[in-house]
């Protein structure tokens, strides 16, 4: 299985500032294309941290790892410093990227200044993805056995450079099917179903089944069932239906509903 | 400064099912306590990777360490699991725990089986922490320089037992004054105020500040000060001073509001 992890930039992640919601949507995309997030870290805006941070992502060797936030023309906008710090490739003026940056200023008639040129800097080798949404453009960097994809924290930026640039690139090198479904069970408590959870899990072995209890508008526990691989919607049919047999059987109060995708 | 780092247990903060609004909780929680949150991890419901992850927190020393997810009735809550690992605590039925879980269930006329007296096993030594909103109780082990706090991963349940228990034992060790303030500045790009926000935090060192753009509803940048320690009042009041004359002096067409906390 091709796995990944994810890394954000941002003291304001760790001080509850800003909900992680770049996480949340790269983890779901990847996950759709088959590939396995393995960890998820936020890290502090300073060199030291977060370089250690990235360093340890790579001797972990991940195939794909997204990192994001930190490309701006702040201060605190380190992530190339910390590529380059990490992968030992040093910090040059990109000219496919000082070109797209000087583009984007000048559709609003504006001038290059040092913080605008600073975005330029990418680690020797990057190659540039574009930033339609926003002045920094990303980059991807092959280093050791990890793809390194270099992206904005702003959504919309990193968002654009997903969807334009990463999602083509991944699609097109990994075919991976995965199938997912849906039940909502009612009139219970998670330990009452834990048992029938526990007994597919260990019939389905390759199976993914979590109890997701829901305490706001819609109650209920959500059970998510998805299988990565061939034979997916076969495999997944059947633990649906042996869990709900087995919740019938045994709890003919439980109410279940079957949800679509 | 104290230090902090949260875990959190959960595939399905990893695939995307679920945002990681404990995080962000714990986050700004630990934050206003003047405690400086290092990292943020998630990672997958398996004993391996989660016991890799929490391993490597214990050896970069946070004096805290909150752990979310993972305490559950099903197979794949293994929080405790994970902990007695780590910390080569064996896992006891605890009677403390199994007398809450016991009442828990008792108040809605169910018995105990199997899973629920799962629940109880926490690793030798661990201090129970009451969990009024649900089944599973919390519990706090010391380890090596650090205090491990296990939580639930349902938002209201890790919520509860942070306010009861956690936050009155953390704020009566720990008195660190943190001021923050913030401003908005409209009708110009980040790249603009760059130089500025720059020459502020060259001046005020140890000062925290960071523009943050904001796309949605409210359009502009907010720019966000905050100090940890004493004459914080001062030293932000000063700053926020600072980069508004320079602001003004230099790009008198941006417009800029001063916010209350």
């Amino acid at each position: 299985m091709v796995t990944a992890e994810i890394v954000c930039l941002g003291n304001e992640l760790l001080m509850g500032i800003t909900v992680n919601t770049n996480a949340t949507y790269l983890g779901e995309q990847l996950t759709r294309l088959g590939i396995e997030v393995r960890r998820i870290t936020s890290v502090r805006d300073e060199l030291k941290l977060a370089s250690e941070c990235i360093k340890e992502v790579i001797e972990r060797e991940p195939e794909i790892l997204i990192v994001t936030g930190g490309l701006g023309p702040t201060y605190d906008d380190i992530q190339m410093e910390v590529i380059s710090k990490v992968t030992g490739k040093r910090l040059i003026e990109n000219k496919e990227a000082l070109e797209l940056i000087k583009e984007h200023y000048e559709k609003y008639g504006l001038e290059m200044s040092e913080e605008r040129r600073k975005m330029a800097l990418i680690p020797e080798g990057g190659k540039i993805l574009n930033n339609s949404a926003g002045a920094a453009p990303g980059c991807l960097i092959k280093y050791k056995k990890t793809e390194i994809f270099c992206l904005p924290g702003v959504p919309t930026e990193m968002k654009t450079i997903y969807t334009t640039a990463i999602h083509p690139y991944l699609s097109s090198k990994i075919k991976i099917l995965i199938t997912e479904c849906k039940i909502i069970v009612e009139n219970c408590r998670e330990s009452e179903i834990a048992p029938y959870i526990n007994q597919t899990k260990k019939k389905f072995k390759k199976l993914y089944i979590k109890s997701h209890p829901q305490f706001g508008e819609r109650k209920g526990i959500i059970i998510h069932f998805s299988y990565s691989g061939e034979e997916g919607e076969k495999i997944v049919a059947e633990a649906k239906r042996f869990l709900i047999d087995k919740i019938k059987e045994n709890q003919p109060k439980i109410k279940i509903t079957e949800i679509g995708e």
